[in-house]
Parts: structure tokens; sequence; C-alpha cells
């Protein structure tokens, strides 16, 4: 047993620099230690699980070089529409918000879905109300803009209004997410996207779907997923991690790989998952290039691309 | 074996009107049998299991007596915002849609999604746009007008513009669904609701959420839910049904019971589901007053509330 543990992901897919640029290498790896080191510090410090992947994914979200919160992707449209979901293993209560536009970190308000309402999901014009309402920080278009996203969404934009295709965007899914366990053994995972580039009609992905891109269960384990969303839900491919270790007696580590390297590898879909147990195991299996990914407990720590 | 098969649902909870009131009983009776003799009908013309659902999920959808298209229930802003998803259980395909206002049937345009797109899941203001570029049916304020749900609307609004708890709504669930067997031995699985009275927020329920209220997989079944969808949601009820069945090997009874019955009841959650297995055992467990639905097949045929 070693607990507490956390880990961390921001995104799977190809990795769009040439990694031997040291430079952008390093901001990235940085960015991720950060984003450890505090969801550690909490959790060393006594805070819940889900406490701390909160905080965990909120650094995340204000990293730009992550595709959630500040770095979030263009839309067909030009906007930035985020979803986030979060859940707690111990009481299996969960939050989850889709198409928010201008809220700083929409992992606070599915948060805040849990704690304060008996609500699990909201979504859209209301949602956005929602969080005006509650006093969540909102930001002006120029903090979600990145020169990168732009030009990504530039390459991308059709002409077609009807352009319902993400293919094109080929493998470089965004998303950031945290698995945690606390000290009292605990689990919780959170997970925030900005969704695909040049996204339309409202496209809701896996993220913000409680047991397809999150879940989380002190019975067997926390999932955050990262990758092409439509797979991830029709797999509901985080509860089936969950139900491998309950029903069928796999381990964290046979249970994830199954699910990324076999089932999802099947469907064609691409992307990976970060997973934490109650005993402080953790598996970061994915079939695409690379996944940001790291992990720390009271051992071991690292952070990784390819 | 006993396919091709269909079974339907109207909504689970506390039955509102005087069960002796044989007037209205056989009002609702009708119109699942209607739905029934028109789905089964498809099917044994050779159409497949999710062309049938489709179709039943449209009669109940026009029927004003369930909590979906024209019979939607009134959100705390007096409007009517629905949800619906279909799953294909031979391919894994699905599609769904969420808080669509003014949509005559959400059903066809989740359907629509399935088979005409990459994506699974739109919402909102963009979804509603996708509707009308697609050329569905839209129908005004009028068409959605119940004395009855108006009625049961106004008896919940609160001055409130914060009213979150939807436990006054009581155990008064509606949606519709149908899960179907085609002769080929595939399944598949449609919802559609108006959600809860007076919802807050750009609630979304456990209806358009493959996996929570939707789910069909040829080597499981197919399962439609209907109750309190945020404990469908974090049971993520409809999928746990196939992992019981394919992970733990319990048949489509042991596992819908299982669910329903020992784990939704836990939770105090409430409502039920149908579900049928490839071979067209049909399972329809609820832990509500009662439950519209009914199934036929080519030796049975039934309809039943309580």
């Amino acid at each position: 047993m070693n607990i507490p543990a956390i880990a961390i992901h921001g995104g799977s897919g190809t990795i769009t620099f040439n990694p031997e640029d040291s430079e952008l290498k390093k901001q990235y790896l940085n960015a991720l230690n950060n984003a450890l080191a505090e969801g550690f510090g909490m959790l060393t410090k006594g805070y819940s699980a889900r406490e701390s992947v909160c905080k965990a994914v909120t650094i995340l979200e204000d990293c730009d070089l992550f595709n959630a919160g500040k770095g979030s992707v263009f839309t067909a449209k030009g906007r930035h529409e985020m979803d986030a979901a979060i859940m707690d293993g111990s009481t299996l209560k969960a939050g989850a918000v889709a198409g928010l536009r201008g809220v700083k970190n929409p992992v606070l308000v599915a948060y805040d879905l849990l704690l304060h309402t008996p609500l699990v999901m909201i979504a859209g014009e209301q949602a956005i109300e929602y969080a005006r309402q509650k006093d969540f920080k909102f930001e002006s278009d120029s903090y979600f803009y990145t020169q990168l996203r732009h030009d990504q969404w530039q390459q991308l934009k059709g002409n077609s209004e009807m352009k319902l295709d993400h293919s094109g965007e080929g493998a470089k899914f965004g998303t950031v997410g945290a698995v945690a366990v606390d000290a009292d053994g605990n689990v919780a995972a959170a997970t925030s996207t900005g969704g695909m580039t040049n996204k339309t009609w409202g496209r809701v992905g896996d993220s913000p779907l409680i047991g397809a891109g999150t879940y989380a269960n002190n019975k067997t384990c926390a999932i955050s997923c990262t990758g092409h969303g439509e797979y991830f839900i029709r797999g509901v491919v985080a509860y089936d991690v969950s139900c491998l270790m309950e029903y069928a007696g796999m381990s964290l580590k046979q249970a994830t790989d199954m699910v990324i390297h076999q089932k999802l590898q099947k469907m064609e879909g691409e992307g990976g998952l970060i997973a934490v147990d109650p005993l402080g195991n953790i598996s970061m299996p994915f079939n695409t290039e690379g996944m940001y990914r790291g992990m720390k407990n009271k051992t071991d720590s690292f952070t990784q691309i390819l």
C-alpha cells in the first residue's frame, strides 16, 4: 500500500512539437510537475482526494499549454466551449458541466454541483447562468486566446457549416485530468477539456460524462480519460475499467490494459487514461504516440510525454 | 429463443391518477398498445431493432400522456427542454441530444446523429440549430402545452430562482423508452424525456447519457431506464446491467433485479428499466409504485401500470 498518491494527464495524441525541442518539453514537464506537487501537497496535508484532484485540474486549466480552461481550442464558431466533471469514489457523488463559455475554471463549477446540489450535470446557456449566479470567475475572450490554438483552428476551418467530421483533427487530443487516493483510502477523479478544435453543434465529448471519461468508486479505482471522445462514450470506458475489476476480478493494470490496448484498439479509437486504486497502484496506458502524464507518491515521482 | 421482441415504458413512479379510473387507465394502455403494435409490426416486417425502437419512441413522444415530446413537462422557466438517445447493439453506434426545444421528435435527431455523423452527443442552442438545418419538424409552444403538466409546474414553482432540489417532484418520473431484438438477433435501445418538472440550469438527466439511461450491446442486452436521473447517472445503471451479464455471468433477470432492487435501492434511488437480450428474454423491474410498460413477441403481449 502506497497512499496517498496522485496521477495527472494533459492529453494524449500525436506530440505536435519536436520532442528534441528541449525548451518546450521543459515547459510541459514543468507544468505537469507543478500540478503534481500542488495536488500531492494537499494529500499529504490531509485534504481529501476530491479536493486534491480538483486543485490539480485547476492548475492545468490555468496553464495555456493544455486544451482546458485557458488553453482551450476554438470551436467552429471561433469560441471556447468547455466541459468538466468530478466524481468522489467514497460517496459516488458527482458533478459535471458541458458547454461553458468564459468560465475560468470549469472543474470548480462541476465540484460546486457535487458539493451543493442534488444535480449531477448541467449544460449550455443555463449552466453559464448558474456559474454567474454562483459568482464563479469569468474571463474575457482574450484570456482564452492562444496563437497555437488559433492556428490549429484556421487550418481546419472549412467553408461548410455542416462540417461534422473531426477526423481532420488527427490525433491531437487535449483534455486534462487527475486521479488520486487520499490517506483514508478514498479515491476521486476529475477531467476538464476544451473539446475538439473546430467542433460544431454543441458537441459533448466523454470528459463530462460520468462513466465515459470520468469515474471513481472506492470499491475499484478512479479514472480520467483523454482521446477521441465518441469512442470513449460508446465504450463507457471509465466505468468499464471499474466493472472489469469489480465483476471480472482484474487488477487495475489488467483492467486498464484490456480497455485501452484491446477493447478501444479494436474499435479503432485513440486515446488513453490514468487510473489509481485505493491501494495507491497507478496505471496510465495509451495507444497514441504520447500522453502528457505524471504521478507522485511518497517514494516515486515522474512526468513523461512519450 | 423468442425473437423478434419489443418492450416499451412510459415512465415509472407514483401513479398520479386513481387506478380505478378505468377511462384514463384505458387511454394509457391504448397508447402503450399502439406503440407496441407499431414497433413489433416493423420487426415482423424485417426492419432492424434500431428502426423499430425509434418508431415506438416516436409514437410515445407524439402522445401527450407521457413526459416526452408533446407531453413534456415545464422547466422552471416555463419551457420544454427535451433529451433523447438511441444505441445500436450490433455496432455500438449511438446518438444523443440534450436540451432541445420545439423539436417534435427528439429521438429522430438522436437517430440522425447515429446514422449520419461521427458525433455521439450534442446539446443546447447549437443542437437546436442542427435540428433546424437538418429540417426536423418543429412545433410551437401550444403543441407542447398540456393542462396537467402546467398544473404540476404551478404547484412546484417557487419564488427562488436558485431552487435546485427536485425532490418536491416526488416520484412522478416521466420518460419513455423502447428496447427490441430483431429477427437477426440485433438489439437496440432508445429513450426520450422532457426531464423533471421545474428543472433548472440546463439540467441533463440520465436519458441521453449512453451507459446511464440508455445502452445496447449484442453481447448482452439493450436497456432503457426511467427514474430519478441523478442516481442512474451515478450508478451508470444501463451499462452496469450489461457488465453484470458480460463479466459476472448473470442472466438478464438476475442483472436487472440486482441493479434495480439491490444497488439502486441501496442508493435510495427510485425508478425502473426495461431490457431485452438477443434471445428475446425481457425484464422490466422497478422499485416505484408503478411503471407504464408493455412487451410483445410472437406468443405474448401485455401492457401494465402497477
